[in-house]
């Protein structure tokens, strides 16, 4: 059984200084609206990122992918959802999607790995794991 | 044959306020480096992308793909490899690599679609078409 | 009397992407969470900023000064105090303070200006004034 | 005799997602602008400031002052001048301006305090000291 929630959801409204030319958030400020939901999800398993680098567990992003559907806008007010759809030893790869009003505005998907501050692979601690 | 190059490289020196507390550049901030080498290629064929938006033709990230090798730290000289990859009617595929020192850091790849104001696919002017 | 309220408070939580390689805010990150607070003054006025600029009404920054007396690190909470200090035909000042836990971490001052679409300036709209 | 210059001036080109709805250098960017400034200012004395963290040697921002006269647009090619007005023991005074095609934009200044990891005050070392 897992012991940990390995989804969940979070409200983000678009930031003036975040959107481009275009009127709309820019394709790269996508990337820490994901970030923001991982450490949210992890947040609510009980365990701050924060203090994880504190102790030299650190985890990496060493793949991204993304397909941007529709534009969010400036102040749009937006609802990402974070899950963790795989977890091995020192790897774990989460799923997200993003909507306003419903409307799937974007996928995407990344590949996280687990390393120490010399950036060599370690095992992810203990009380991250699903399982039971 | 072509009239315009469909590949080139880049110098970007990393900045401090791009680089996250693990010392390295934050993942998202590669999405800009691409675009900027998008830009520098396309106006190596003569034309600015900052003219073409004057001109109601835009183009937008429909998907990016990308994968982190080795971390980019603060200072570092980077090469930025760009090429066309594939371009349609109305999408042009790129293909980057990123190097220090010839030692390769990041592969990625994104898809873009040409619209309109209102967002509306419409055909990649001809200045830019590849053929001959 | 006023018919607006000239002061308010927001929480903003510090993401990783935002702190550079010394683990804190990165200053220019600072001027981005102001522009958050001074949006959300102007909601609770029932104005958005988005509906404004679709009306070719804009404000542009046209000076800042910042003093930073604590660092703010990634993961806190943090309060942000906004307040209109003055309001004249075309220009806004607010000031600002941000907390955690109590504790003064930074204060700011910013002047708006209020222009339209070409940069010419005009005057702020009778719905923002603050007059009985 | 001064060792080290104390001023010098850099190009940069204002990418595409510095930019925002207004189609201009939104102002937080000008920190980071102003930030490449003082490392180049500081790499023409042979001052790495990678190497002076490196060394437990850090600069941290404790005040800044900007006015925007004109705005910087998406692709424009900028002059940054940078120049030290003072250093005392453990803190160092600049000023910027930063100018498109002889017209200036803006103008800023900035108060720097020489730290170590703890973030307690230390003396600018030696060799970074304008003195004869």
């Amino acid at each position: 059984m897992a012991r940990h929630p390995t989804s969940c959801e979070i409200q983000i409204r678009v930031r003036y200084a975040e959107c481009d030319p275009m009127g709309v958030l820019h394709h790269s400020k996508y990337f820490e609206y994901l970030e923001v939901a991982r450490t949210e999800l992890l947040r609510r398993s009980g365990v701050r990122y924060r203090d994880l680098e504190g102790r030299g567990i650190l985890f990496v992003v060493s793949r991204v992918e993304c397909r941007f559907r529709r534009p969010a806008r400036y102040d749009d007010e937006l609802t990402l959802k974070v899950e963790i759809t795989r977890m091995t030893k020192a790897r774990i790869d989460h799923k997200y999607e993003l909507y306003r009003d419903g409307v799937l505005l974007c996928e995407a998907s990344t590949v996280l790995a687990c390393v120490d501050r010399q950036g060599q692979v370690i095992p992810i601690p203990d009380e991250m794991t699903l399982s039971e």
